[in-house]
């Protein structure tokens, strides 16, 4: 290995002493998935969970950013320094419209929100990373998340040195007894739980979502257990006609902090989400804050503020639909919803259900962009890398989004940036590979 | 305290429970110099560091977007909904305009950056953080910083645990020999000095530089001592005339880091900075990385990417003046220049060297938005209020940059912000209060 020898020679620094997230198997699961992606760009993609780009079209940059200023000047009594001011210059580290988001949760979600709870972030991710932030004070705080987990909010807790402790989803979505065992396990080892993640509409990578009275359910654990619920609903606007209450729209003790993303509602590059963080927190001076506040500090030390432009552009789509996202994304629920029938109906028909061992089966989500397929042999990264080269078809193995353990013979298919025509590509190129007799011998497993 | 104890009992969390970085002395100082300028906003503000606010026009906004799409369309072959998708859907997590910031590193300051070693980030506070949180392994690795300090390095490295060990500045700028000793103190204790965080020109906020034979000396004992330099740059645009080589463009063996903000060259509200990390990291598995690549999956959990719009936005600026944010800013430069004169020029009619012990003394930079007055009585958090509420005049007490220990006569006054009437009524005032016998029993010192 003289080259590397070589290599490693001039190098200025070692990954070893960089910080352990870096080399994380959940951070490498991201860079595969990339990466694959990359490499065959002829391939269907099943794998992509990004928002369609039909609509997409600059103008409406433009027209959001007038739109929101002439709000400021009309509505808000700006003038026109002012409203030049807002947007260029630092502002505050909350975010500026807080009042707008609040409106848009009361209008779609039935979410009474204080503005003063909501804190505009840079995307969703910093959203999840500023709250386990705070809550990861020392090295016992825990978080415990229903797995499969987003690989996302894994992440943020590796950069926060915060373990994450799967929770198993079982048929219904949460498997109540084994969320109360862990929190129990967690204490009785010295640990404390702080907070369960969940996303209970749609979820990535899962597709299922949670009964109304499982929903009651979880919330009366998470105040048994004094744990917070974490909820993210990215998905929940896109559903094929019945939209159940968020958690945070049913919680009634502050037990639920809402993570809110505009990356599919709104669109992904202007970078804009939002925590919900009405929970009020004693400070050791006697003095009550919101956490919201809390979490407002953190991201003072990490990003300052979110981009009053971008929330600018935010704000002028909420104003454009009347602060509803349900409204403005009518075309885009009706795009998701059709593909995803039609994902569901070219899986019947390539996959008659055979009874026997070597059945491939799938859930049925009502909304969303995912969709489970279960394979009768191991759906892994070197499958995946079979099913590319040699069908020409992306997917998502499942094991990724199981911290390692689990989901081995499931695939997660996205349909929410694929045309009609792709989707029966895509669906005839992955049926092939399942008949394919070497699929099995790919499979690394 | 019986509404005190009534409002902790219908507490949901206690704050001893979160992260210590929110109860910690440098988040209060941000705080408390933000509440200060809340609460007395008739005061003539010394203490604002922000960029001048006369050239802010929304229309640029919409120019600078336009621009950017030209420049995708007709420079780089992209189809009108390639550019739609640029901006709106998810993008590289190291950023889209890394080549735009090359060409403008190369043409404003001398630096060769590989636009592969540069990562787009949300400001250069996101820039800090990632490469804090890289570096900062386990508990034995500590960062140096030369002080008084940036309270925005402190926050960060707060949020990532990790300890700041202050390096005295002395009258150069940086003491050698204290920072020598105090990374040998670190090794002997078993901590890892990892990098040491320097702003070379016009520093926030003593305003001081280092002399080119002082930078050289500086890159010679970091390598020395096998630390990185994390190069600071915000303001060396803003100079009277000669503009003094960069750290990283001397930079011949890969010793710094290089900080960049757009936050006063382009404007705040785009929240848009980058980190140059050129660094060649050695794997676990023999494989060579950049640094970049690290600080990349770092922000992919943190922030996923930098707004494709507010890169846009900068990318369009950028391509408005043939990528020198030195031409761009002529105008910026002459009033900050203009300003700064005046500021000198009105302390030493109004404070003539007497040479006796309460004499007021002051620094003289060519450059930047600061400078630092040294009182002959404590210039601290209690005489800043007294000031505010008696004589209408707001200036930043420095001991907030000393991380408790340090500056206690001085204060630091920005200009940056002010037209010429302000800074002769805040001058008069400040004098006033200088003048104002209570002065010196209201310091709490």
């Amino acid at each position: 290995m003289a080259a590397a020898d070589a290599d490693t020679r001039d190098c200025d620094l070692v990954a070893s002493t960089l910080h352990a997230s870096l080399e994380d198997p959940a951070l490498e699961s991201m860079n595969f998935l990339n990466e694959v992606g990359g490499r065959y760009p002829d391939a269907v993609s099943f794998a992509s969970g990004r928002p369609t780009e039909e609509f997409f079209d600059v103008a409406l940059i433009h027209e959001y950013i007038d739109d929101y200023c002439r709000y400021l000047q009309d509505r808000r009594g700006f003038s026109k320094e002012q409203v030049s001011q807002t947007l260029f210059q630092y502002g505050r580290t909350k975010g500026i419209v807080n009042e707008l988001i609040a409106r848009q949760l009361a209008a779609d979600e039935g979410i009474e929100a204080d503005p003063e709870a909501v804190v505009v972030t840079v995307g969703c991710q910093e959203a999840m990373f500023i709250v386990i932030r705070a809550l990861r004070a020392d090295e016992r705080d825990v978080l415990l998340a229903v797995s499969p987990t987003y690989v996302g909010l894994t992440g943020a807790a590796r950069l926060a040195d915060m373990p994450v402790w799967p929770v198993r989803s079982g048929p219904t979505g949460v498997d109540f007894a084994d969320l109360a065992a862990q929190a129990r396990r967690a204490r009785d080892a010295g640990f404390r739980p702080r907070a369960c993640y969940v996303m209970p509409d749609f979820a990535n990578p899962s597709g299922a979502s949670l009964s109304i009275p499982l929903r009651h359910r979880l919330l009366e654990l998470a105040a048994r257990e004094h744990i917070l619920l974490l909820e993210d609903n990215p998905y929940g606007t896109f559903h094929d006609g019945t939209q159940l209450p968020t958690l945070k729209s049913l919680d009634t003790s502050r037990q639920v902090v809402y993570l809110g993303s505009f990356a599919k509602t709104g669109f992904p590059g202007a970078r804009v989400g939002y925590a919900v963080a009405d929970q009020r927190v004693a400070g050791s001076d006697g003095a009550v804050a919101l956490l919201a506040d809390h979490l407002s500090k953190i991201k003072s030390m990490l990003t300052v503020n979110t981009s009053p432009v971008a929330q600018a552009i935010v704000g002028g789509k909420l104003l454009a639909h009347d602060c509803s996202l349900t409204r403005a994304n009518q075309r885009e629920t009706a795009v998701y919803c059709s593909n995803r029938r039609q994902l569901l109906a070219g899986l019947a028909s390539r996959f008659p259900d055979t009874g026997g061992p070597d059945r491939v089966t799938w859930n049925s989500p009502s909304g969303g962009f995912f969709v489970v397929v279960t394979l009768p042999f191991p759906a892994d990264d070197e499958l995946l890398k079979f099913s590319a080269r040699q069908h020409g078809v992306l997917w998502t193995p499942m094991c990724h989004f199981y911290d390692g353990v689990g989901g081995r013979h499931q695939a997660r298919l996205a349909c929410s940036q694929l045309t009609p025509e792709l989707i029966e590509t895509g669906l005839n190129r992955f049926a092939a590979l399942v008949a394919d007799p070497r699929s099995r011998a790919a499979a690394g497993g």
